[in-house]
């Protein structure tokens, strides 16, 4: 066997252990809190028949999906026309009947239509798995990078929606995250708004052109509208909805009386009170905390998709994009033919909330530590003496090493720095003789004499 | 988008969130025990470079890899004359340049060898993470399943292999595991002994002959060595050694004096009893107990992939393969340039533990518990005196849930049940004229009228 330099398959990444301990630290505590509010995890696997997977992202995603290569004598079986043609997309579902996972959605659809006969309704499930896209690779963007999803199927209740802008707020901050933005809009009231200027059928137009207001202004917002079909009259009648400012009560005064006539309009409005209303009943701060919750008509996010409320998080700590979002769709199992069934669900966005922590030096510093405390090991009968104390201390649940083998102290001492163990027990003669262990603090430099079990109670308590 | 009825890709699987709890329950206690003795996390990508997989498992090996189709017009630029001879082997290697994970240990070695500079050694990690093999799938065998392992490298001390002995202990009896043995062998003692005979070169051939002992007995075993080149005087001094019986020790003596005159075969014998003299110091119940830890030198388990100990387990409470493995590796890393690296592992067999905690009714009942309370919801007002509660519940780290619609008892019960959710607090127009709640112990069907705070209290204790 030939030996190759080895290197990773373009836009994947090793994790390291350090990198593992705070991947885990996020998704421990929004699987913490996604428990707390009901959600269990499902899993579905990483392929699934190609079928299932195309027609469901668009033409663009069609292609970004990872087909899996026919196992066998593939090319046998294959057409010799369409071998000569060499029509590389008619010829992929002649090469290829699996595909890796594009997103947790698509899956999660076809496990709720599979599974409906042992699924009790509502079901409330969140996942935490890989994706896969075949995206040219850029800072920040990967060919396999996870997602973690939490979704409520057939439930119609507004509930949720304000139970999703509890979990927000609860996992962001138990992240450490301080000043964030959970912004809300509505299907309804966007078509409302295009009902009420008479274009109903430039919804989505309208929607992406005012989505861009954050980045290019009202100049270029109005300019695109002009060139998307809107008229100077449009855009006078636009604007004022556009530039909506003040506390959510305000805007969604504003919005009252600018819908009034559109029966559509009114109940997107309606729709945003009983959410505000069920967060102001579950936790009133979030409420008058004015800049965490935030009714934005310029949210718009994958509008096709979605028919009621939307979500988007923003941190204003650093310059990012959003780390979370999603809404409530009417029909996410139509695809698979089970029709009528709501759901209503958000994600995290993992590895920029990592980026974001990252930034703002907020991974706690225990979450560095694995080994708490390592054996010194210098010769056979130390090793011999130590060994039942190791064993002591992980009896007791402290992650404990020895030191392998006999080596100078300077190796030892970097190998504990190296994996950032917090403390050492060096053991000589000395310390055999008395019983009297030397324990060194490594972050402090400081040294005690010590008997094994007032080391162990140290342990425990630090 | 036309209508499909969705189903699995062959060999797959859906984890639902009663099958999710049980397996987070063996991971989970696996890792812990993984980190007491100092192993750190890591992961890498489902998918590496085909040249990085290839040839590494052997032919049979590379026939299971999955590939992944390269994307764009791969066709366009493949060669004319490869396609019209269709020889599906060729054409692999420029349809597809990516492939997935066929097991830890080779993208393992590929970690090591491309961190080798950040690395410090000895280098402890563990990783748990799917692999794809293209396979027949058949009852217990799948295209996607977990691997489970944990390894070191760059450390020739024995005291790893005592600690993996450690480490299967711990986790398979903090499973809750009974009646299991940890087997051991060395592959020195098996080329002792077929220096001995003077066949050294037929090592493999009589490694893979008394392998078989527990399934074809010794008259097998007997006649497939002879079909394999040995003769009746070598079957003569071979039977002695494969039916040792008594102690560990007696094991031991008997195999000294038949393997006195081969240098590597009392090296071999020298480590086992290293292995054990460090046991015994870590944890002489392991050394007491007879049926736990067995030299066994029938043992060969991929002989050609080890050099030192090699290690499998087995438990005696249900037919089963075996439930874990592993050894010593002299150079994990070579295949990828770094040589001279030596590496010691073992792994957990995840998915037939599953099977083996379930055929046993050992998953614990907790373990099945997802949400604790369920708060019912009758109408508006009952919904709106509900909700405070509810958060309160979830301060207090409770995982609770409101029905988040009006509906009769009835549905609102069959969903707690359907859920497992042990407690439901009734909430009527009485529960609010009194501020006491009826709160249901659905197990028992017991009922007792209480504060909100009171059964906050019960929730925390139970």
């Amino acid at each position: 066997m030939s030996v190759i330099k080895p290197s990773l398959a373009k836009g994947t990444r090793d994790f390291t252990p350090v990198e593992m301990v705070k991947r885990n630290f996020i998704y421990d505590t929004i699987k913490t809190v996604f428990k707390k509010y009901g959600y269990a995890e499902i899993q579905t696997p990483s392929f699934e028949n190609l079928s299932t997977l195309t027609g469901k992202y668009g033409d663009e995603g069609d292609k970004l999906i990872f087909k899996i290569l026919n196992s066998g004598d593939y090319l046998g079986k294959i057409d010799e026309q369409l071998l000569t043609t060499r029509n590389s997309q008619l010829a992929t579902s002649k090469l290829s009947e699996k595909a890796l996972r594009y997103d947790l959605t698509v899956p999660f659809a076809r496990y709720v239509v599979m599974h409906q006969n042992e699924i009790t309704l509502p079901f409330k499930r969140f996942q935490v798995q890989p994706v896969w896209r075949a995206d040219r690779p850029q800072k920040g963007r990967y060919r396999e990078f996870y997602q973690c999803d939490v979704d409520v199927v057939g439930s119609e209740s507004l509930l949720n929606e304000a139970e999703f802008i509890l979990i927000y707020d609860e996992a962001l901050s138990k992240l450490g995250l301080k000043d964030f933005t959970i912004k809300i809009n509505n299907r309804k009231i966007l078509s409302g708004i295009a009902e009420i200027i008479g274009k109903p059928d430039l919804i989505i137009d309208m929607t992406v052109a005012i989505d861009k207001l954050d980045k290019i202004g009202l100049d270029g917002v109005s300019k695109e509208l002009l060139e998307r079909g809107f008229t100077e009259v449009d855009l006078e009648k636009l604007r004022p909805v556009i530039l909506l400012e003040g506390t959510n009560e305000e805007k969604l005064a504003s919005l009252k009386s600018v819908l009034s006539a559109s029966e559509i309009g009114l109940k997107g409005i309606a729709e945003i009170e009983q959410v505000f209303e069920y967060v102001n009943l579950l936790n009133s701060s979030l409420i008058t905390h004015r800049s965490k919750l935030e009714l934005d008509i310029t949210l718009a996010r994958g509008l096709n998709y979605y028919t009621g409320c939307i979500f988007e998080v923003k941190t204003n700590e650093v310059a990012m994009g959003s780390i979370g979002g999603g809404g409530r769709y009417d029909d996410l199992t139509g695809m698979f033919g089970l029709k009528g069934l709501t759901g209503v669900g958000v994600s995290f966005g993992a590895d920029r909330i990592y980026d974001v922590l990252e930034e703002l030096n907020l991974f706690p510093a225990s979450s560095e530590v694995g080994t708490k405390v390592l054996i010194s090991n210098f010769d056979a009968e130390a090793e011999k003496y130590a060994l039942p104390i190791l064993q002591q201390f992980r009896n007791a649940g402290i992650s404990a090493e020895l030191y392998p083998a006999s080596a100078k102290l300077k190796k030892q001492m970097a190998y504990a720095d190296a994996k950032k163990i917090p403390y050492v027990v060096l053991i000589g003669g000395d310390e055999i003789a008395s019983g009297e262990l030397t324990f060194k603090n490594m972050e402090t430099g400081e040294q005690k004499k010590l008997s094994a079990s007032a080391i162990l109670e140290l342990l425990l308590k630090g």
